[in-house]
């Protein structure tokens, strides 16, 4: 197995004129792609619609390149948008393709990627443990998929998971049944969180037995250093990408990662580069810079409202959404490490890292 | 001639209980005061009237305590707040208290400050040539009142410049005068890059020919390394804050400043801190982080809608002003560098520093 | 009893110049205001300090004009600042002054009103049924002060309650207790919940018993069709103004009102018109507009998402509440009724009318 | 010529199950749309990406059903999507459907469809007089494809123009060539503008030589009283859909318009809906209602700040477009009079209808 990553700009949602330029230079064979990873430019909460545009326009052009049915390309790549862009955070996404060559790993470990989907669910089911045990099943398979053994080698897993809307509210209402919670926008964060300790249970992060319905988004104390979650209104089931490092893969990249304590925690994000293989002091030098990738990232607003101590006021701030407050910072902090402000923040990370930071993970190419 | 800072914390922008205790306490004598500078939680745009009110609640903290009337306080005291606390950045006040004790200087260039007004501008004054006339005027008074001789030991210029609003257009219309720009927004930039070339002719950062009316928020090539603006909708003239060393002063505080050349050059960050005098090794330990004050800095976004090279959509969220989303980047990454979110990040750089950058300044105790 | 009362323009929240000239022209008596009614332009959430701005401005001008301390202002004058004048709404606001003429009413029904206040709440009895007993027992009081016997002669409750903020939370937990909900916008609606039940509860309009913890901002079948409350950061008891009619007043106004089902029924408007007393053939003509002095509404988004069956988005739109769009919709029917956008509309109705709609009073001159 | 018009809802902007269920019913032959009208859940400024995913959604779907190429439907239909559904505004499509049965029209005017396309425009012609002289020519084109000899009879052109991006001024600037203007958000309205002034002249309202690049956007007693139009960054050229009376219809449907002269001037929408043949009485019963199938209107912050004399706080508010609020009001305002928040209203009415009102049309169907 061999996985290649590539990462494009793009100039709007609909913007797969890059992948096209990859597919007809023969860099990208279009029927190796195994997930396309974006960051859109929309708001990143409830409404926004930028993720299904993406998700459109990728599949469409895959589909016209493959001669794929719509149906065959949704069964083979999985397409997780996040939205929300703020700050310098640069709109664009990383193509992942998996080449079967046969050949044996070269008995280092390298970059190992897996993708696979849990079942759709049912508004009521959103949030709940239903959600939980399938990411959580999910997970496992992936993790054989991609030839990995030891938990340790799994450095991301990110999943795209579903949201309530108003309309899916009332549907579970018309059949008698309830709702996690009846905010739409409170219900990213539950699929979030849910998705989140399905990962860390699978991974053993934390035991089974830990996490119950009353746990998902109330006891934070139980998380994934690991778990990337994105809550969308474009899709029903979750998405899930695995990444890790395996000695059956013949990849020309690696993977690291660290969790960021913080918003601000610069020194998380210099701890997964070395943990991806780059030797740097203190911060990466410009040529050091250039072997990233790119960085994929959590964000989230500290609930308490303070961050090393100082107040701030994501929390009340009722004209921007705490989640885009926290991408803009954490964005820019990585950013100003790695010398790209094209890197890979979302935002909403319930049980992904602790209270107010999240897991950091760095592809190396080398 | 001795000057003290002090940075307080505020829970919301009429918490002034902080400045109540360092008076109790002796720390601070309410006779010294010579200028308030303060970060509150609006928009930081047109309708943010939290800078109005932290302005009358400092303003009545300390007609409280000196007994002194309005106007005796807003001639002595310069109240500057500028808006918008985006992401991390913490509410807060910076106090400069000003003691004559007679003594002379120690030999060594040590804090100096000043601070003055301009007259009143009419609606047709504002964003024009009357601005930056002025402001030239009374930095120059300013740098004589603090001591400093050279330019090159001013570091840092805060102007706090007047808006235009609906009634004060209409004021203008009824007078048959018309004014610089009709949207309300763009006047506050106006008047901010007019401050800033007025700051710049009288520092010999720009010759003063170089400069006319179709200059002002035009030629981007002419910009002050040290001004910082701001603009609010309480006020008709501008405040004015310099800050420098000089051989004058026996203050136990010094001021460096660099400037960033983009939202994210954290490493002129460090070079301002090294200007100011702490020797730092990439980035600045634990304990010298805590001899650092304060960090002034402005934020903008780049005009041409990239940063590094890399598409960012400040400029095309309609949701978000794009001063918003800068302050939250230069924040983040300053707040990383000195391990403290409580630092003064201020939106809106025309004519302060290059596009997309600005002039950064740090105040360090030893 | 006499009271009178005057609608004054506002060009900004610390705008009170036309009070000053009522005054100055002997019109008001600043010692007989007994209430001050605004509307102001912040964005009528969490961190709207438009409220307090407004507040600290007028008790400033009647504590000059009066020579009163500022405790005794604000024992004498409640002052009740709504945020938020989305559309239309034009910043403003109502004045009320009561003037003890010893003369007996006219044996005609005429505006009477109260004012008074509630002991403060701690931040972990925001929310609960604390507030609704306090509200219950203050409006009571203030009926009898009213000179009101008959509950159906009330015809508008406002009362002003406060709101949690990230620090009133922190407090509650640093002395072990928890708060009814952790989400500072969210905890604006229980409180504005509670003190509408309250009223309810007082005026019979349900039974006390029909009301408990979990009944607040759960069961929306129980509602005052009078009360309007509202929420705010600066303050932490609540403030209640009590408007009926009264065969003791001698006023020259007289209020009526109506329920709106829904956030364009206008007619309901038309209703409460008429129950004031003007007699409308459909909608206003020019001339009777004229004696309409101020209309006093609440507008909510209806909890389903759907308005006369048809889908709307002000739930899901994650860039501008839900509050904020009702607001502009409510005040917009109401201004086009009555030819005058400067209403008083007020957001969020939990408990005051119907899920989506709201009370609206009316007071006319004649 | 017989035109049929179908309004359906939309549950998202990729929702385009009714027009499907319409097809599959045989009400709808897909072949003989000529146009989509859509109001979609965006911002309705500058990254509204809901356009296109509608326009997407909506072609996708009459590709699948005709079998036609997607430069075939591109050609044959227009696609005009408006975003914005503040307040209680509810996203949906108008649908027009042209039949050539070749029966003689009923001697009675009747609605009349037709729909073209402009040349796609360089940036550096946008917001121009180029834009101008494409939609005059245009419009006079459809006048006749409609079957209408007197502009007297046509009674609404919609139409879809471009906006700038931060790429397509670099895009010119590249070229050596300078764009009408540099903020994004403003291109909107001069694209409009220029949109609104080629119908104008086309129609005879205004003369051509009244009209050049100096009056666009800026002399705004030059107008259109039919024109509506709305800017989109999912296109290059004008998309027109022209509609209006005519005896060679057999429609059973009609047209009317009149012009609202502010945002809250329900008498205008009244008599709209008088002009397309329904006789109301001061407000429709709820029976006339329901023969009103949709209305269209334009909507616009009065550029004063006042509307009837009231100060209010669309341009001020930094943190909602006016745009915004004033669909919400002038929507809210329509919705109440014709008892349905499905109608549509788009944002931003330079040079259509007078300083801050708009167009307002209305088809019935009888």
């Amino acid at each position: 197995m061999k996985i290649d990553v590539f990462k494009i700009e793009m100039s709007a949602p609909d913007d797969v004129r890059e992948l096209k330029k990859l597919i007809d230079a023969g860099e990208v064979d279009p029927g190796e792609i195994i997930a396309v990873l974006g960051k859109t430019e929309g708001n990143g909460c409830v409404n926004d619609f930028t993720r299904a545009l993406s998700t459109v326009s990728f599949r469409s052009l895959i589909m016209a390149e493959t001669g794929w049915s719509e149906a065959e390309v949704s069964k083979k790549v999985a397409f997780v948008m996040s939205g929300g862009t703020e700050g310098v955070m640069s709109p664009h996404a990383t193509i992942f393709c998996k080449h079967e060559d046969g050949a044996a790993g070269t008995g280092e470990k390298r970059l190992a990627v897996s993708s696979g989907f849990t079942r759709d669910f049912l508004p009521e089911e959103q949030g709940t443990m239903a959600v939980v045990e399938e990411c959580r099943r999910v997970t496992l398979e992936l993790m054989a998929q991609a030839g990995i053994d030891d938990p340790a080698d799994v450095h991301f897993v990110q999943i795209k998971c579903p949201l309530l809307t108003s309309e899916r509210i009332l549907d579970a209402k018309s059949r008698g049944k309830d709702v996690v919670v009846h905010d739409t926008y409170e219900s990213m964060g539950y699929n979030r969180g849910a998705s989140a300790l399905g990962v860390a249970i699978a991974l053993g992060e934390i035991p089974a037995e830990a996490v119950s319905q009353e746990t998902i988004c109330h006891d934070y104390s139980l998380y994934s250093k690991v778990a990337s979650t994105s809550a969308g209104v474009e899709l029903l089931n979750c998405e899930i990408i695995l990444m890790g490092n395996s000695v059956n893969s013949s990849s020309n990249y690696r993977i690291g990662h660290s969790v960021m304590a913080d918003a601000i925690d610069f020194k998380a994000v210099i701890e997964a580069i070395q943990s991806a293989g780059l030797e740097v002091d203190k911060y990466p030098t410009d040529q050091q810079a250039k072997e990233i990738v790119n960085v994929f990232a959590k964000a989230e607003a500290d609930s308490t409202g303070y961050v090393r101590g100082r107040r701030n006021t994501m929390h009340t701030d009722s004209d921007i959404n705490h989640t885009r407050h926290a991408r803009a910072v954490v964005n820019g902090v990585i950013a100003a490490i790695v010398n790209d402000p094209m890197v890979y923040v979302s935002g909403g990370a319930e049980h992904q890292g602790p209270d107010g930071g999240g897991p950091v993970a760095v592809i190396i190419k080398r």
